[in-house]
């Protein structure tokens, strides 16, 4: 098989990359070890975390970055140890490429690998090696194998790039605290990922879907997505009284440390569950601990899922018709769409398609 | 029966009360009706609650006030349409007196009475009649029978008043959130409710139990009680690291909001859950999004719980020998007390004993 590429991509030079300036440069993958798996990208969804790690949001960012952790693409080379992929088959990956994977480690051995505290993130990282990890705005990936995973036929890859990360982070919060039939939801933020939670909450066969949001202007979508209900909070006056006790559980995907979170709580049934999965780049707001003692409520945290987890959300999204509202943007555009999505247009994902890769 | 008596009690008069100046009064009962129960009182156990209410702490009390609502003694008079107590049965009643028990209330219907929003507490609030309620530090109690609960017999009068607000406060969370074998627990604070959380973990076969104190003061006795390990938040060095990751569950009876919680948060495992019980007269304080995300934890609260969880909590605690640290005092020191109380003096409970209720 030709190994014989560089790998090229979008690089960050520093905090301003985020405004459209990010240059399009060869970078020096990880040295591939027969465990690792080269992927010819074809698609990468635009994440928010992207946004965010461009320019510093969260913590210093080790420049140069290659973001992108929504990738999906062709297996074209694979390490002997790799068994769970082979060349020629389309994979992805996703916000994670490594963990410790050791028989020791209380999460790994438990499924866990999400919540290693070896966790390895796709970009501004380091692998165990120490070499830098750059993510899938490029024309190549390269990574640990346990890490990549298939694509069911049923999805194309522009929909199964933001699954990948968006999908799973909503997801796991949902089939792990209990949506289905019987449980009322709400969905806080109709974007990237929340336009997957409702989705998924719908698919899920959950009584009653009720999707949240600052504005009116994104209702007519979310209805056409499965919500039942549509709470504008900017404008609808006293939501909180008014649909106070109605929800079992959120899932709240907006990343304000603004957010009125003791309204939010409000919301809740009595033993209803809060998780919140959009990081803030500051804390959270602070709230009285009767909030949740006089309801026995939970606020809780979720981070997307082990690869095991993220296959069974593809297999079910596939299965269940899950269709993401993707729009395409060539991975040329990559600057301007940062722009755009930074600027909320987005309906709901980008994915950039690597027009090249995506012809073979 | 004689129901020639007349109802007397400490009552608090303003928030000065909380400094030794309750004064003992005669009051008025709600009107009987068939539904209710009177208790002759033989014991009272003297909680936080009672503070906080006494010198409006978490909200204006609606003065006068007579606290308490940890109450033991005999039932003397019973109504027609009460069917779980009869006249001299040796019963008990917590911090809640009533509720709607409506068939069409969710949490009612569901044996969640504890979360009704028409929780009527023990003292400090109105019955659906609108006449005020009236706790324990005093030598009569009436109230609705379906909130009165039998005291087993393994229990002595004295043990079981503190578990019927501070037992089961602690009891429910570790109950509700898989205390038990293969579970290592976190209790925070040694005092009325941690002591009793320290008892039921180990009662509960937990592999681990923790005690968390700020200082070293209390080890020896955690330790009588049963707890593996000590952490002095005070005393002990980088404490929150060098315990990261050690537990499934912390059940917090601090109410202080400025207890470290950050730090705390640390102490968990992934997927490990913290439930505050102790109410601050404040907000929490802020933590970050990622403390929860990271590890996929959670924080909730706990109050309580139903009358048929009492009584589980009960048989429970006379079956595996659970026996609360209590200090007994004559209901005549009641002002002192509470002031001993407020200065952390109880080892761990201070139970007022009606002398002249009990010798009968």
């Amino acid at each position: 098989m030709n190994t014989d590429y560089t790998f090229q991509g979008w690089l960050g030079k520093d905090a301003k990359s985020v405004e459209g300036n990010m240059v399009w440069e060869e970078f020096q993958p990880k040295p591939f070890t027969e465990t690792d798996v080269d992927i010819k990208i074809t698609h990468c969804g635009v994440c928010g975390t992207d946004i965010h790690t461009l320019r510093s949001g969260w913590s210093p960012s080790d420049y140069p970055c290659c973001v992108g952790h929504e990738i999906v693409g062709t297996a074209i080379r694979v390490g002997r140890a790799v068994s769970n992929i082979k060349v020629g088959d389309r994979v992805g990956v996703g916000a994670q490429c490594s963990s410790c994977l050791k028989s020791d480690c209380e999460e790994c051995s438990a499924g866990l690998e999400h919540h290693c505290p070896r966790f390895v993130a796709t970009y501004n990282a380091h692998h165990t090696d120490r070499s830098r990890t750059y993510g899938g705005y490029a024309d190549y990936w390269r990574g640990p194998g346990a890490f990549v995973v298939k694509i069911p036929d049923g999805l194309t890859s522009a929909e199964a790039a933001p699954l990948l990360c968006a999908g799973i982070t909503v997801f796991s919060p949902l089939k792990n605290n209990g949506a289905g039939p019987g449980k009322r939801i709400g969905i806080i933020g109709v974007g990237g990922l929340g336009h997957l939670g409702i989705l998924f909450s719908k698919a899920l066969r959950c009584d009653r879907v009720v999707a949240i949001s600052r504005t009116g202007i994104k209702k007519h979508d979310a209805q056409a997505m499965g919500a039942d209900r549509y709470i504008a909070t900017d404008e609808e006056k006293d939501w909180a009284k008014s649909h106070s006790r109605t929800l079992d559980l959120i899932v709240s995907t907006v990343s304000s440390p603004k957010m009125p979170l003791g309204s939010y709580l409000k919301l809740l049934r009595t033993n209803g569950q809060f998780i919140q999965v959009g990081a803030p780049e500051d804390v959270l707001p602070s709230f009285s601990a009767f909030s949740l003692i006089a309801k026995g409520t939970k606020i809780g945290g979720s981070q997307i899922g082990s690869p095991k987890d993220i296959a069974y959300m593809l297999d079910f999204a596939a299965k269940e018709d899950v269709r993401p509202w993707v729009q395409e943007r060539s991975l040329k555009e990559a600057n301007q769409a940062i722009v755009d999505m930074e600027e909320g247009r987005a309906r709901y994902r980008y994915v950039l398609v690597n027009e090249a890769n995506a012809k073979l």
